[in-house]
């Protein structure tokens, strides 16, 4: 396994890999790897002949407000595994290389990042296609794996991609959780011991709308819905503040009114809860 | 000579191309193409394997108030031209194509975008980077040749070439001139007989601050230079409207205002006037 830490140094290896015709499997990540990003990667090493993994803590896609300096870094750690998990090339760099001075020029998806994370995090999304679209044009991936945890981020990434004939091919990888089934994330760290104990009752208000809607056939309000899992979650202490709970089309991501006009049709249901300065997101998706 | 169609054959083509080592060069125009867009032709069969020109009027970069509808359309002549210059491949998509329905990804360029041409032509440039970045992403060339007529065009796409790190090298040739210095344009076509007989007019204003500033070292006021090249401009009756005279910094395009903070710089000049409907751009650049 090799480090690469300049962006010249990365490109000129993967177009001589084009030449070669080596298949490249691309896992873009901030790093802190848990066993999330190890399904994605043990996914990319099974159909690439390349692994390449972005080690890479995106400044553009933190709001001022937000948890950049305290994001959680162990490269050490994340070299150890991405070695353990057959990576072939850790793509490394520095601020100063991905943002030089002057830098200007962004990659917008409009539409698909007006509501849920966009909504409370303006500016995130324009930070996330611009990395993931520079990061595609220096590993010229064949394809590239991100996980179903961000729903949104995914429907937006493969969005540009398609809209851009960008020529890799975008994977989205279920979830992967604890054995209580709290989603794997980075920011999973944070929580104290009593967060943690709470943390699962997010899926559990998930699974309780997919019971509802896919086994039940449930097909009134869904305000009623809205309002159950609601409760359920702020029946937990710690969860001091749900930012939303959401009802969208799977592709375009439209918010869902009234399931009368879902029929046939694939339902993001997700969201997005405080415990204390933790915020933590989860979804699920649900076939009608 | 083939023409491809398709997004799909077209980059399936160029990765193949690719696989097999093959140098592509790409020209890529809005057709109705005159000895400018030869030239880059040219340009690009000296230096390629694989010469790939795309023809496509990219209604993105017109404004709802300009001229789409009638601007010229030739492709039965474009296609003669093209197979005289030796090209390999046009690319000749059709807008359902380029911006299928719900289309909303765009590749935005800030601060260089916002004088100029940009000013006069709000969203233009957003139309012009983002068609420009999907060909770079369809034809994966090594090099793309652009003109130095249009120069904030050839600036902005360097500058995203740039940031996105775009694997693809941005070439920008000298603008060719009728043999009284009028700049080619495929909109010169629109000129009356009179209009014609002053369009040359906008070289000598600019002929003449290039020979203020470099053979005679002209030091003082820029106003001085602007007001002489728009009495020059104005005393050619059918010139109805100077949009602006302009000195940039050639690299960042940020306006000059004085002399004295130009020095052992780059300097575009660089003008838009209308004759009646038809508005016509021109520049040149002084080495101070």
């Amino acid at each position: 396994m090799k480090i690469l830490r300049t962006i010249a140094s990365a490109q000129k290896l993967t177009t001589q890999l084009r030449i070669k015709n080596k298949v490249i499997g691309f896992v873009p990540t901030m790093g802190y790897l848990h066993n999330g990003h190890l399904s994605l990667i043990r996914e990319a090493r099974k159909k690439a002949d390349i692994v390449f993994v972005s080690i890479y803590v995106n400044p553009l896609q933190f709001a001022p407000n937000e948890d950049l300096s305290r994001y959680p870094r162990d490269f050490i750690r994340d070299e150890m595994l991405c070695r353990k998990g057959g990576v072939d090339y850790i793509f490394y760099p520095s601020n100063e290389m991905m943002y030089p001075e002057g830098y200007s020029t962004y990659a917008i998806v409009e539409k698909l990042t007006d509501g849920l994370e966009g909504k409370i995090r303006p500016g995130h999304f324009k930070g996330v296609t611009t990395i993931v679209l520079k990061l595609l044009n220096i590993v010229q991936p064949h394809f590239s794996v991100f996980g179903q945890k961000d729903a949104q981020q995914a429907a937006v990434i493969s969005k540009m991609v398609r809209d851009l004939n960008v020529n890799t091919k975008i994977k989205v990888l279920q979830t992967v959780r604890e054995a209580d089934g709290l989603a794997m994330s980075s920011r999973n760290v944070y929580l104290t011991k009593e967060q943690r104990e709470d943390a699962p009752f997010l899926y559990r208000a998930l699974q309780f709308a997919k019971r509802k809607l896919e086994l039940e056939n449930y097909n009134k309000d869904i305000a009623f819905l809205h309002g159950q899992m609601s409760k359920l979650i702020k029946s937990r202490k710690t969860a001091t503040k749900i930012d939303y709970i959401s009802f969208n089309d799977y592709e375009t991501l439209r918010e869902i009114s009234s399931l009368k006009n879902a029929k046939n049709s694939k339902i993001l249901v997700s969201l997005a809860v405080r415990f204390g300065k933790v915020r933590l997101i989860d979804n699920i998706v649900i076939k009608r």
